[in-house]
């Protein structure tokens, strides 16, 4: 019986964390929280060819590349998903993640609703957590505010949005993004919960 | 997509939860911290012929009931399990439980591993949280500290209780019982992360 750690509080491995949603519900808003408040987690910063928006902080927020860089990462299988939006590249750099996980540590990674997708496809065993909007004219609301999306950039949001919506049933949990600090509390119970698991989910990749 | 109601936060069903781990844990203090706290649940509270203790409730920690009344109740298909332990018969009544439920009434229920084994088995998409000792010796610990234990009785529970540890399998979760708030905190991110569910368990009985 000793000889079981788990058992009696042993370390459990570490988690792999998918944050995701559909545009414009606050993905960004809840990882900064997350940042804020300290949580342990190696939060996981995505290569980007898009345009730096005003306040974003390179190598925080995404690392901005050139698209011969990107090309360069994605053909030396350095991405561990890639994806084309709007007609800028996004990507997921490996190393950092399997480098954190193999040190122990929780990883986070906010992805859109298609990366999110091929992830899951590629580690079963990561935790997907939907991020949803409390309704559908809200999320149109919030495309809306938003300074960066005009005319007809804000319908083409709003239509992939209602779209990604349809992604839910791949996610294990849905949380309800109406209150910034209780959607964070509710993710902070789903790690801690997961922690408690008499079967861990092991991420591997 | 509006017509789903679990996407924006409409109600989850009601758990049932199944507390249970090896006597002597603290499965008690547990349960009772939990009500001190006015947690909103339908506690169960079991039948039992075993003579009442000290500080015992009638109606709140146990149903004390006669050899009779029990065989009564069991032959009238009024249990939804029950088990000889220790020469006491001990049963859970099913109608407050489905009551409960049908309520929308979030349900817990205290057993000890046989009972869990028998519920989970009726009752698959029972929530199983197995509280666990920090350690076999601080098990026998507590169990020594029971008044109510003398010498040969000491013995025999401290076997059961290692018998009881490799039930582990059959349950969801493992909090171990080191810290009694830190417990109780554990379980309500276990309920809170249950309720976040893409595809809830809803137990049906």
């Amino acid at each position: 019986m000793g000889s079981n750690p788990s058992i009696f509080g042993g370390r459990q491995p570490p988690l792999l964390v998918i944050l995701s949603g559909p545009s414009g519900v606050g993905k960004d808003a809840v990882i900064g929280r997350m940042r804020d408040l300290g949580l342990p987690f190696h939060y996981v910063v995505t290569v980007t060819t898009r345009a730096q928006r005003y306040g974003e902080v390179d190598g925080q927020d995404y690392y901005f590349v050139s698209l011969q860089e990107f090309v360069e990462l994605r053909d030396n299988g350095k991405l561990l998903e890639w994806a084309k939006v709007y007609g800028n590249y996004y990507g997921v750099p490996r190393d950092p993640v399997r480098k954190a996980l193999a040190e122990g540590r929780d990883v986070i990674a906010k992805l859109d609703v298609q990366g999110a997708t091929t992830v899951k496809r590629l580690v079963p065993m990561a935790i997907g957590i939907f991020l949803a909007p409390p309704s559908m004219e809200e999320l149109r609301n919030r495309l809306k505010q938003r300074k960066t999306e005009q005319g007809r950039d804000f319908e083409i949001r709003a239509l992939r949005a209602q779209e990604e919506m349809q992604a839910l049933p791949i996610f294990e949990y849905i949380v309800v993004n109406e209150d910034l600090d209780k959607a964070v509390a509710q993710i902070q119970a789903i790690i801690s919960a997961e922690k408690c698991r008499v079967v861990p989910r092991e991420a591997e990749l």
